[in-house]
């Protein structure tokens, strides 16, 4: 592919999401230039997805955009950062304007929902593959970690868990859902939903918090490892769809990826903030799933314990 | 791949590179957190390799690993900025730990050598494929643009032109090289040297700014449009090795990429500054190489004026 077509592609990413104010110099140059408002720090990080591990060869342009940029906010939303920039860089095996058009476009629709603006990127020649680093704003140590949690905090994750992991085993041809249900569960993988509304809450009462990209076990057993403390969460506390508790599927829920919903902790005495949340806020419901222990890493359920440490996280489809 | 053999890989990653002052939080989290000092604005960029795109496939783990890392201070070094943080995003088709040591151990070594810090990343299975975003630091408006060239500005470039692209063309087949000459231009494709020791010269005495990695023509073409000028340059004040002058092999300085030398633009009147560069700095040459016109772009060559509008630009090696 010639460069001069690289040029036409980065036309399609020309003006997407906001404008920042504090964006000094944005695309067009080698590189990008922005300025950290007084009292504030950056909050950075950086996430790839690639056809075939990440999303099956079937997913739409606009899907994949929307997942690519989705997945970098949910790291920010853990952090309790605020969205405000964001570098791209993409490979594509050619230049097809039809699925560039979508493309744009759905990345240029939750950019502007998250007052993102697109900074800069890179553009290149090779299999489908998203690259998105993601810039957020803090005021000053007001950031969550997973290091914070304490002893007896309740773990607390928003939404439903194991939806996005059934999406993928019905389109994998592993699970058959019914019709009711499958088309809500593909968009739960297709379209996650960064929880940046939770921002807030998190800076004022969490202790410490992580996004659910490869499942809860797996994720929250990062909080466990770097906050040094034990945990039991509780299998019939988890938030789940009717077909996982009917059906009794719950591996979905603890090993399941792609939720991107958030995991976190929170001092008991805060319970009361959490019950005014869930009134307030039933489209980002939050459910207490169990609590920091002094050691070790369990579920009950049933009323028996089984130990977390040896279970199995989820894998990406093409592993 | 197992989510913990990747927990294994980015082992390798870990204290990779100097630790900068502001750094609040680096890896392991959801994001790293860095504070941008008082006074200071953030200059941040983003480029991937490909393996068979951007490198052959017989590439060693350390060009690689350091090809990507000076590419991206390549772009700092165009807009004279102190290089500061940056981020990795890496596909690999399996664990080769041999691989991931010579690749690590050459990061960390260039990431030293210019004082930068590995924050975060992102690791994954997939073809061989390299992402990095830079970050780097300027005083308040202290960066330098393509936009910026001034009627009468002396045209500059460093160093010497076309040595990578002659070395890709020996590796091809394209062209033999004599043997004293073909280790340097593969030296030269393989390693490039990011020119950040200009960014002080850049800062004091450039009016625009860009790096070569598409050729010298593609790329001065883009501070021409930017800053709405013309250019003439001249072909027998090209800095080219003697085996280019002899064969008069001038279109790898023209149109060659992977050189990475800077190309910028300087008032007549800094013409001493350029020669008290020169006696002190050896090994990074500048060489006036054509002025800045109202309108056009040409070459001059062998007395005929020649249109370079319609010039072919670089293609990487997989085009």
């Amino acid at each position: 592919m010639r460069s001069s077509e690289f040029s036409l592609i980065e036309r399609y990413f020309r003006d997407t999401g906001l404008n920042q104010k504090s964006t000094i110099l944005s695309q067009g140059d080698d590189a990008a230039v922005i300025q950290v408002p007084t009292g504030y720090q950056l909050v950075t990080s950086i996430d790839t997805l690639i056809e075939g591990v990440h999303f099956p060869e079937s997913t739409a342009a606009a899907d994949i955009a929307h997942k690519a940029l989705a997945v970098n906010l949910s790291d920010l939303a853990a952090m309790a950062a605020t969205p405000a920039w964001f570098l791209l860089s993409i490979s594509l095996p050619d230049t097809n304007e039809k699925w560039l058009e979508e493309f744009s476009q759905s990345l240029k629709s939750l950019a502007q929902q998250y007052q993102m603006e697109l900074i800069g990127g890179d553009t290149c020649q090779g299999l489908l593959s998203v690259t998105i680093q993601v810039n957020g704003l803090v005021r000053k140590n007001q950031y969550v970690t997973r290091s914070g949690a304490q002893l007896d905090d309740l773990i607390v994750v928003s939404g439903q868990l194991g939806n996005a992991a059934l999406g993928l085993a019905h389109l994998q041809g592993k699970t058959k859902l019914p019709e009711t249900l499958d088309s809500e569960c593909i968009n739960a993988l297709n379209r996650p939903v960064p929880r940046l509304c939770l921002a807030d809450f998190l800076r004022k009462y969490a202790t410490a918090s992580i996004d659910l990209s490869d499942g809860l076990v797996g994720d929250l057993r990062h909080i466990v490892d770097r906050s040094r403390v034990g945990a039991m969460i509780y299998r019939d506390r988890l938030p789940v769809g009717e077909w996982i508790e009917t059906n009794s599927l719950y591996d979905y829920a603890l090993g399941g990826g792609d939720d991107y919903e958030l995991c976190f902790t929170l001092p008991e005495k805060h319970l009361d903030q959490l019950n005014d949340w869930n009134r307030d806020n039933q489209d980002c419901f939050l459910s207490v799933i169990g609590e920091i222990t002094e050691s070790g890493y369990y579920l009950t359920e049933n009323q028996k314990i089984i130990d977390l440490e040896s279970f199995q996280g989820y894998q990406h489809f093409g592993e």
